[in-house]
């Protein structure tokens, strides 16, 4: 008998066929004996329905507000997938973010999860209950309903079985796994079976977007043994994310290659070079709530540098305007210059740490077909590079096929 | 300075314009210096469509989780309409029923309101906040999510009016005020300026639908000063729920004519008649969470009686089920039989108190219309006859000019 988190993203729920369809599942592993926590986000277009209606009022909804609203999809979702259970002849019981509970930070709209009561779901499911939980959404000290931002349905589930000790939190969504790029761009691309959780990290950060971020760190920190599978497919094992210290799985020098179309890039010329400025010029933008991704500074020379970064589309204005009205005066920048038109490409693999000559091959390919690279930076197991847009789909290719991941690793 | 709770039903918060309409009279009372609470319905047709979303599960949806998905509807209008208030410059904050708290029983779909912890609404309100509560919902003392049934955000309206000792309860509606019947089947009926709590209580129990009951119960029992205004119109004094104390008011003998199309009737025959029996028949039904309206019990012939009363049609086959299979034996009676095709008309007024001859004149009016009386059942202010449904429109239309409800009171 195992406890199992399984998590239902907006398309597995988006309809009530697709409910009953999930309820179907939760049977077949009850039938077994195990304990399930089933963790669902809102049906697919709800949010972007309530978002809407939103910002007909107001331009910019009110973050307290606007959560008050959003987390009204998983809770009319927990509602009827409880319905759903009981309908195929299960106990089942729902509770929002605020009656499990799960406190969060006030940040609304992207709030962080502090700590889970998880005492009366492990009541429940001692009493044979199938237990679901509103994905998405927490409640603050002050009893404030918040959000954790979109994708935070995957970080309730992870929290939810690192809170619960779960032996796994199965993410169901509608790829039955994690694939070495977008199959979309390039048909070749191959589901892997594992994948390290620091892989994971890179291609979920660099915008692979089957797991949402925070949940995969979530993950790495609390040990939770992840699944990713197809919410449409009965059978498949789906792609499991392992830890790196697992020494059977399948190695290979790179394991994918991951992309982010919402890119955007911002650089401010001409900045003294002294102590603090960094912080001078990110610390603002932070304190703004605008996510930072990449960040580059080069050597100095005649005591000036450039200063770049990116941040995502939807923010590009506002970052801009922090940084023009704000910044450049304050630090006596020369200038702020920006593009929203970019994107970022990267290759990941835990196996590139003992191989020389990923970077090279990666830069070669790119220069062969007439890509011009705008910024580069790098991890130990990632290289990212920042290209026009209009090159995304190509890039992608091209280096899916220099290295080799069209062919099964061995 | 008066503090004053506003509730706003569905199609007065049915749309953005609509909403955004409710901020700007909200704003007049705030320029006057008032301290205003807003309490709010779903939008129009939401609760409809979240219900039709959980009987596509299950036929008859599970209590517990059904209030977990209705309440939502409540929830993304306080978000929606606190946006508005800031939109139109004022503070705002919204509160569920949960966050305020309003405290029920567990009685799902159908709670009752224990108490209301108004502390934290006060405090805003004394911080300039315009404060947004979700009617129809509260929390039971295990944290459950429940609903007080339809027409409940009357109820929440009310009860915070009281709860807080407020100036006034103004519950704004699609029609301007109280009249002496239903405008679409009487054109000549008239709004009246004032009306007792007493004949309003008989009024929208006979189904006049302007103000749900259990509101007016709690007006009364609490001495809530309750106006019904209409939200389409921005002058309007509406009509005035007064104590019947109030010598100054309009004297009429008779304020309206009320009607209900949804009766059911039913008779138990041959009830043995012994003391005990009427429990034993009404408390099953009761039991089962069934609101039974007119109850009727003639002498006895022969040592046995004909018990009769009347449901909402829409539990008609669920109580005949339930005194077929659990009553009439047990209780030795010879049949149970009954009509759901059948309506309730009333004529009210606390005026008919001191005046004799308006049972016979109500009673002559339908028999000079061939109208046949299945059922009579009087109060001090009303009397009550149920008719075949088919005849409900005329009754009203000759009832209301016989009482020369068409003429301005005096």
């Amino acid at each position: 008998m195992a406890l199992i988190v399984q998590k239902y993203g907006g398309t597995s729920v988006g309809s009530v066929e697709r409910m009953l369809s999930v309820a179907r599942r939760v049977a077949k592993y009850k039938a077994q004996g195990h304990q399930i926590v089933v963790v669902v986000s809102a049906m697919s277009g709800e949010t972007n329905r309530l978002l809407a209606l939103a910002k007909n009022i107001q331009d910019s909804p009110d973050p307290r507000e606007l959560d008050v609203v959003l987390s009204t999809g998983e809770q009319v979702t927990i509602g009827l997938v409880a319905m759903a259970l009981m309908q195929v002849g299960l106990k089942a019981k729902s509770y929002t973010g605020a009656q499990v509970k799960i406190l969060t930070d006030n940040a609304f709209t992207k709030a962080r999860i502090l700590s889970i009561e998880e005492q009366n779901v492990r009541l429940d499911l001692a009493n044979d209950y199938v237990v679901v939980v509103a994905g998405f959404q927490g409640v603050d000290e002050n009893g404030n309903i918040t959000t954790l931002g979109r994708g935070g349905s995957d970080t309730t589930g992870v929290a939810l079985a690192a809170a619960l000790g779960a032996d796994e939190c199965q993410i169901y969504t509608d790829v039955d796994g994690v694939y070495t790029t977008d199959p979309r761009i390039v048909p070749e691309a191959r589901r892997l079976k594992t994948i390290t959780f620091e892989e994971m990290l890179e291609m979920a950060s660099l915008g692979s977007k089957v797991l949402q971020i925070r949940s995969v760190e979530f993950a790495g920190k609390y040990k939770v043994r992840l699944r990713v599978l197809s919410s449409f497919q009965d059978e498949g094992e789906g792609t499991l994310i392992t830890f790196e210290e697992d020494k059977d799985m399948e190695q290979a020098i790179i394991s994918g290659i991951a992309f982010n179309r919402d890119e955007a890039k911002i650089t401010v010329r001409g900045v003294p070079d002294r102590p603090g400025i960094a912080y001078q010029i990110i610390g603002p933008v932070s304190d703004a709530n605008i996510d930072v991704d990449i960040i580059i500074q080069n050597v100095s020379t005649d005591g000036t540098t450039d200063f770049s970064f990116t941040v995502h589309r939807n923010e590009f204005s506002k970052a801009m305007e922090i940084l023009k009205n704000k910044v450049q005066k304050h630090i006596g920048a020369a200038d702020v210059v920006g593009d929203d038109k970019t994107a970022k490409v990267s290759v990941v693999g835990v196996g590139m740490r003992s191989h020389v000559g990923i970077a090279s091959k990666m830069f070669r390919t790119l220069a062969e077909e007439g890509i011009n690279i705008q910024m580069i930076s790098t991890s130990e197991i990632k290289i990212s590079v920042v290209i026009d847009e209009k090159y995304l789909e190509l890039a992608v290719r091209v280096l899916h096929k220099a290295f080799d991941l069209d062919q099964e690793r061995i």
